[in-house]
C-alpha cells in the first residue's frame, strides 16, 4: 500500500485532533482508501507544550519551512490561522506544486483568489472542507454533490460561539453580558470575542461559501455585517412571544444579476429546521433548484469534528496525487463574474420594536411613515406599560432594506419616540 | 472542453428529471466540472408517452443492450428499478468495462457483493448516491467526507411515504388507512404501498448505510423489519403526550464485535432533530467517533432532487474517466467481516400499551412478570376507562430485545390483559 507524508503546520487544538486522528483511525483510513497517511513532521513555535497526544519528539520542529520543503512531505496542513505566517507559508507549498489543506476562513476568504490561481499556476490543489462548518462537509457537498443545481440560496448558523450565546439568551433570559461571560468561561469563546460576536468568523464562511457557489470572491469588507452584540433579552423574549428564535444567520442568494451575502441575526420560525440548531452546533440550509431544501446540521468546531474534516480532505489529495489527478475539481462556481447586491435591495421583513409615548395617535404617526417608505404592517404587539414610554413591537411585510433604513430613520427623530428603534431583520 | 456520452437506461419520473436537468443545467455543470455530459441514448420499452421534457426522438430507443454497446457512450444510468432487466443491463455495462450510475437500492441489498465484485474485476465503478436519501448527499458523504471516522450509529428516517403518514397520522389524529388513501390519492403512495410501508425500502437502504459504514451486506432477509401498518393514531397520541413523535427508523449501529441492523417504529424525543423531520422528507443522523452527531436533512425522493445525485454521480464518473482514476474510491467500509447481532440482543427502552382488566392488582401482576424479564419501568400512564378493560401505558428503561418479547408473550397470555399488547422501541 503506497504511504504518502504529510506535514502539519500549527500544533494546536484542530492540528492535535489530527495527530490524536491519523493514529486512532490510521488503519481504517487506509483500509477504506488503499492509501495511507503518514504524518512525517509537525511543525509549531512551541515545541514543548503538551498538547494530550502522543508523539515523537523527533518529529516536531519549529521550522515551517524545512517541513514543506522535505522531499518525504506529499501533502501540506496549514492550521496555523491568521493571515501571517499562514500565508507565507501556504504560498511556499502551492509554489513546490504541494497539495494544501487549511481551515483557515479568514486566509481564504481575504487571499482566496490568489491562492487559487497559485494552485493552479502550479497544478495543485487547496483543499478546504474545515473553514466552513468544522465537522459538517457542506464544502464537500456544494463542491461535488451539489454540481448539478444552480445554488437558490443558503441560509446558515455558521459560528457556534454566536449561537451558544443566543440559546443561552432565550432559554435562561439571560443578557448578552452575562452569557458572554459564561462562554468565555466554559471556553466557548474566546477572551476577545469580537471576530464571533461581531459576525466577521460568519461573514469570512459566508464568503467562502458564495465562491463556491457563483465562482467570485465577495470582499469581505463590501458584506452587510451585523453581530449579535446589541440583540437584547427583551427582543429575544418578544420573538419567543411572536413564534420566531433569533439566530445569527449568514445568507447568500442568488438574484438575477446579483448576489446577496450578508450576516445578521434574524429571527427564525420556530417550526423551521434552522431554528432547532441549539447550543454550539452549526446548520446549513442550501436551496438547489433541483434538490429544493438540504440541510446539513453538526459541530461546527471543536477538535475531532474539526481535524476529521481535515483528515477527509487529506484522503480526496492521496486519491489525486495516487492517480496523477491533481486539479480534480476547478473550486468555482463555474458562474460569470457576479456582481453584489447593493446592500439596499435586499428584500426582507422586518421585526421592529419602539419605545414609544403613551399618548393618543402615537401609533398611527408609525404607521404613516412606515407607509410612506413603502413598509406595510403584519401585525403590531403593544402592552400596557407603567411609564411615560411603551414598548411596541412591529412585524412588517416584505419591503427593501432601503426603505426600512429611511423609515427607521425619520422614525427615529419623532418627539414621540424615545430610545433607537431596535431593528431585526426575519429570514423564512 | 472534453464530452463524455452518457446512456441513460430508464425513462420514467427520475429519468425524466435527468434528461431536464442536463437541459438545464448543463452549462453550469460544465463550466464547473470542466467536461460535459452529453445524452446519446434514452432506452425505454415504452418509446411514445410524454414524460414532459423535449427529447429528440431519435434519441429514444427500446434497445437498452445496444445504448450499452455504443461505443460513443462512456457512463450508463440505471433508473428502470427492480431486479430483472435491471441486473442484467448493470451486469453488461460493466462487464464492458463502463461505469454504472444507479438509484436502485433494491438491486444494491441483494446483488451488492456480485455488482460491486464485477466493477472491481472490469476496472470500472458503480455509483450509487441517489440510492438512498435522494437529494441528500449521504452516501457521497459516508464513502468520502467521513472517512476518517469509525461510524458508531446511523439513525435514519429514510422513506418519505411512511414519514408522510406519520406526520398526518400526529397532526390531524387520523388512522393509518385514512392516510394511506389520501397519500395514494395524492401520488406520495403507491397503489400497492407493501414496499414502504412495511418497510422494506428503508431495509433495503439500511443495508446500503451499513455496507458503506462497516463494509459488510448484511442480508435484507436478516434484518429485523417492521412497517408502520399496525400503528394506532392512539399510540401516536400517548406518545406526543409522553414528548415524543413516532417515526420509521433505520438503525445501524456498531457493537465490539458486530453490526445491529434494525427497522421499525420508534418513539423518538420531540426535541431530537430527527422528530422535526416532517412529511415526506428524508434526513439521517450519522454519529462519528471524531464528527459526534452528524445530521443531513432534504428531499429523500422525487423527480428533481433524485435526478441531482444522479447527475453528481455522472460528475464524479466524468472525472474518473478523464484522469484515469476509476475505482478511486474502493466502496467499502473496508473493516473485517462482521458479524450481524442477533436479534434478541439489541437493546432500548420501549413504549408498551396494554388493555388490562380494571381491578387491584393488575398493574403489580404486570410490573412482577417485566420484572422477572429484567426490565424495569420508567413512567406509567394509565387513565380512568368506562369499559371492563381500561388502557396502560408504561415506558421502560433499556431491556434486551430478548427480554422485552419474553415478557410480552406471558403478559398477552395473563386473563387480566386484553388483546394484543402493543410495543414500540423507544430510541435517543
Amino acid at each position: 500500500m503506497k504511504d504518502f507524508g504529510i506535514g502539519l503546520l500549527g500544533f494546536g487544538t484542530v492540528g492535535a485532533g489530527v495527530v490524536e486522528g491519523l493514529k486512532r483511525n490510521g488503519d481504517l483510513i487506509a483500509s477504506r482508501l488503499g492509501v495511507r497517511p503518514v504524518l512525517r513532521w509537525i511543525a509549531d513555535l512551541d515545541t514543548t507544550r503538551d498538547r494530550g497526544v502522543e508523539i515523537a519528539p523527533a518529529r516536531l520542529t519549529s521550522n515551517a519551512e524545512a517541513v514543506i520543503d522535505d522531499p518525504a512531505v506529499d501533502i501540506v496542513i496549514e492550521l496555523i490561522g491568521g493571515k501571517g505566517a499562514a500565508l507565507a507559508l501556504t504560498r511556499r507549498a502551492l509554489q513546490k506544486g504541494k497539495p494544501v489543506v487549511t481551515a483557515n476562513k479568514a486566509l481564504l476568504a481575504e487571499h482566496g483568489a490568489e491562492l487559487f490561481g497559485l494552485a493552479a499556476k502550479h497544478n495543485t490543489d487547496i483543499y478546504f472542507g474545515a473553514s466552513v462548518g468544522g465537522g459538517i462537509p457542506i464544502i464537500r457537498v456544494l463542491r461535488e454533490g451539489l454540481v448539478a443545481n444552480q445554488i437558490v440560496s443558503i441560509h446558515g448558523i455558521l459560528n457556534g460561539t454566536c449561537n451558544y450565546i443566543l440559546t443561552r439568551m432565550e432559554q435562561e433570559g439571560l443578557a448578552f453580558d452575562d452569557v458572554l461571560k459564561e462562554a468565555q468561561d466554559k471556553g466557548y469563546a474566546e477572551a476577545n470575542p469580537a471576530l464571533d460576536v461581531d459576525g466577521f468568523d460568519t461573514a469570512h464562511k459566508a464568503v467562502i461559501l458564495a465562491w463556491l457557489a457563483y465562482g467570485a470572491f465577495i470582499p469581505t469588507s463590501q458584506v452587510l455585517i451585523e453581530g449579535i452584540r446589541h440583540l437584547a433579552a427583551a427582543d429575544i423574549r418578544y420573538a419567543a412571544d411572536l413564534g420566531y428564535r433569533v439566530k445569527l444567520l449568514a445568507v447568500v442568494k442568488r438574484h438575477a444579476d446579483a448576489v446577496e451575502v450578508r450576516v445578521h441575526p434574524a429571527l427564525v420560525p420556530r417550526t423551521h429546521m434552522l431554528a432547532s440548531v441549539h447550543g454550539v452546533f452549526n446548520a446549513m440550509m442550501v436551496h438547489g433548484d433541483m434538490t429544493g431544501p438540504t440541510l446539513l446540521y453538526g459541530r461546527g468546531a471543536g477538535r475531532e469534528p474539526t481535524a476529521s474534516t481535515v483528515i477527509g480532505d487529506v484522503g480526496d489529495l492521496m486519491k489525486n496525487l495516487l492517480t496523477g489527478s491533481a486539479r480534480r475539481f476547478q473550486s468555482t462556481g463555474g458562474e460569470a463574474s457576479v456582481r453584489l447586491l447593493d446592500r439596499g435591495e435586499a428584500r426582507t421583513r422586518h421585526y421592529l420594536r419602539l419605545s414609544l409615548r403613551d399618548r393618543p395617535g402615537t401609533l398611527a404617526r408609525i404607521t404613516a411613515v412606515l407607509g410612506e417608505h413603502g413598509m406595510s404592517i403584519a401585525s403590531v404587539l403593544q402592552q400596557e406599560g407603567a411609564g411615560e414610554y411603551v414598548p411596541v413591537v412591529i412585524v412588517t411585510h416584505h419591503c427593501l432594506e432601503r426603505e426600512c433604513q429611511a423609515a427607521l430613520q425619520e422614525i427615529a427623530g419623532l418627539d414621540v419616540v424615545g430610545g433607537e428603534p431596535v431593528r431585526i431583520r426575519i429570514e423564512e
